[in-house]
């Protein structure tokens, strides 16, 4: 298939937003105004809906000062969308780009984003309509095959991790049992990452539970009560995704046995943490238990960004302009790792079908045998992603004689 | 009263942790230093309960570099409690006291942590033991009396402002009702702090709801139709303590509902805003109805100090061992505000009366006359505590043509 040179470019953005999803649009933008042969710049208004309304902006009159603005902005600064497309909104997306002239187009997200770049692309290719399709990568929850970790994830494990940080101060000031209910469906990468918060021995978090692993109440009363004999007091940091042995997530179990009972919905977000203590509460003697669910918070706090995450999400929508420009027709860019002590990432265009669509989950050697913790393999993956740390003081605490 | 001038020295923490309560610590420690009158220094453990248990650490056996990282660090060094002495307690807590010929005492904590102090004080004062006892401000709720405002309250507020900035960028992104629940149970200052976080006119938080104004959820829900008809969105922050017109809070209203339907606890975190939540998508045609309640990240995240807060917590602490050396049998250290443009604080030793027992709420100038915002007066009173804030970019969005 051969491929126009010169034609209009629409960048979008598409699922949950994150902190450095605008490094990824701001740095396919820069990376655009280099080359000759892309004219205008769209910028489509919620994703593929605003290609649908051909609800469009124009990104070339944004002033370098407002681009890098935006740039260190957390969310989505284009407006976002969880839409999956029917095969009639493809043809009709389609139709909208031949319309206005595209001949390039970007869309940043996660694995379904991936999967409507691919449809997009199919639907090209068989109506002979040569446009570039690229995927950008971009979730907090570090999901996306073929790539060694995603833009966002760093900056969201970074909160995480000084999340627990501080509630682990907390804790061992006024002792008792804290649970942190933190995003991840299907992976739990995002909750692992809590484990970067420990720096002294008894530091919590000292139980994490994730997805990945079946997850049973009795068990997990009884990590939590081992955990409060030792040190009387206990850090959990669970997945707000934790199912059990045949895959229902325990949020939905406890909301239905609920229902049945008083009718009541429980579709919040603090339901989790709320009802683990409760059976925290129930079923031991310990009497101060608290949960916090974090909420949007992991995903959207400004100044809490990890530098490595802006400056590879940067590079991602850079990577991916040039790589259209260099004749390749799809693709998405994914982050790799150099092998070595230091640490050291690098990029490589790969085919959507390779990241679109299925999702992956944290690999076995990255958890624990008791399904409670992570191990320090995992440790060492995430360490750089995330970056430098507070480091939290603490007494010697020498006893008055 | 004479007051002997030399004698050892106690100093312990009390109530909720706060992202500053350590700068107080340290600044008392470090200031005791420089007089020869004092002795040893005793820390105690968990607060009264340490004393009580005689459980005491060697201060002065801690070196500069610990002490400053424990300075720079959230939650209480030393541990905390929440514990009312009964009068027996305060005659055996002034019984170790003596036993250990302490005669300079400093109570870090809220306006029960005052209380304390004042009781331990009488007692003293009654036997005829000298001894100087001190309170030092903490509360991140920023209600003591006789204070302009509290050491812990900017650093929360720093905290509450950014969250709400990037929930806001998150819920422009991704439109709907968002609601953010804060902490206070009886005074609003940490929620109306949410207002910084608005940047552009049309940013939230478009509603705030505070213990010191009535609730209804019917007014509630006509508010929030009312934001959600002019912007598509609806951010709000709401304390954790708002209450009815007879002062029932709204919590415990909903809790005692569901417990008479069906026998369901929900004393967790989570409980109001979901339940605000059920509401909304109850009473009116909005699906997207998303709630984050802040739990302990408010007082204990890390690396999210207001510059301001920390050096005005290391100065009160100062102050005390000061006000105590040179001859005050008793007080509290009290900020006020310079009057004139520039932000200028300073201090003053107060009673202990004066401080403790009873706290303050929001004066009424810093609520709007609906009850469900703030005034310019707020933002004008608040802005320098918290210092500065991130500025998210946003594209001028010229439609492309």
């Amino acid at each position: 298939m051969k491929h126009s040179k010169n034609g209009n470019m629409l960048i979008a953005q598409s699922g949950g937003p994150s902190m450095v999803i605008n490094q990824s649009l701001v740095g396919a933008i820069q990376e655009a105004k280099k080359h000759k042969n892309i004219k205008k710049i769209y910028g489509a208004i919620h994703g593929i809906e605003g290609v649908l309304n051909e609800n469009f902006i124009n990104l070339r009159k944004e002033t370098y000062k407002t681009l890098e603005a935006v740039a260190s902005s957390p969310s989505s600064a284009l407006g976002t969308v969880r839409m999956k497309p029917t095969p009639a909104d493809c043809h009709k997306i389609f139709e909208v780009l031949h319309k206005h002239g595209i001949r390039y187009f970007f869309y940043i997200g996660g694995n379904d984003t991936a999967e409507t770049v691919h449809i997009i692309n199919n639907e090209a290719n068989n109506s002979g309509y040569p446009i570039h399709c690229f995927h950008i990568p971009k979730t907090i929850d570090n999901d996306l095959r073929s790539n060694d970790h995603t833009p966002g994830f760093g900056s969201a494990a970074k909160f995480v991790a000084c999340a627990l940080m501080g509630i682990n101060l907390d804790n061992r000031a006024l002792p008792g049992v804290h649970i942190s209910v933190i995003m991840g469906r299907h992976a739990g990468f995002l909750t692992a990452a809590s484990a970067l918060a420990r720096v002294y021995p008894d530091d919590g978090p000292h139980l994490i539970y994730l997805p990945e692993k079946p997850f049973t109440i009795t068990q997990f009363v009884k990590d939590v009560k081992a955990v409060y004999k030792k040190y009387g007091r206990c850090l959990i940091a669970v997945s707000e995704g934790i199912a059990d042995r045949n895959g229902v997530a325990i949020a939905a179990k406890f909301s239905k046995e609920v229902d049945s009972h008083g009718n009541v919905q429980l579709s919040g977000t603090g339901a989790l943490g709320d009802l683990l203590a409760k059976e925290i509460k129930a079923r031991t003697s310990i009497s101060r238990v608290r949960a916090d669910t974090f909420g949007y918070l992991q995903r959207s706090f400004p100044a809490m960004i990890s530098d490595v995450d802006a400056k590879e999400a940067r590079i991602a929508g850079t990577k991916a302009v040039q790589a259209a420009c260099k004749g390749s027709s799809s693709g998405s860019i994914a982050i790799k790792r150099a092998p070595g002590k230091t640490y050291k990432a690098y990029y490589e265009r790969v085919d959507l079908k390779d990241v679109a669509r299925h999702s992956k989950e944290m690999p076995s050697k990255f958890i624990n045998k008791a399904g409670n913790d992570v191990t320090k393999a995992f440790i060492e993956y995430a360490k750089p992603l995330v970056g430098k740390l507070p480091a939290p003081g603490r007494f010697k605490e020498i006893k008055m004689k």
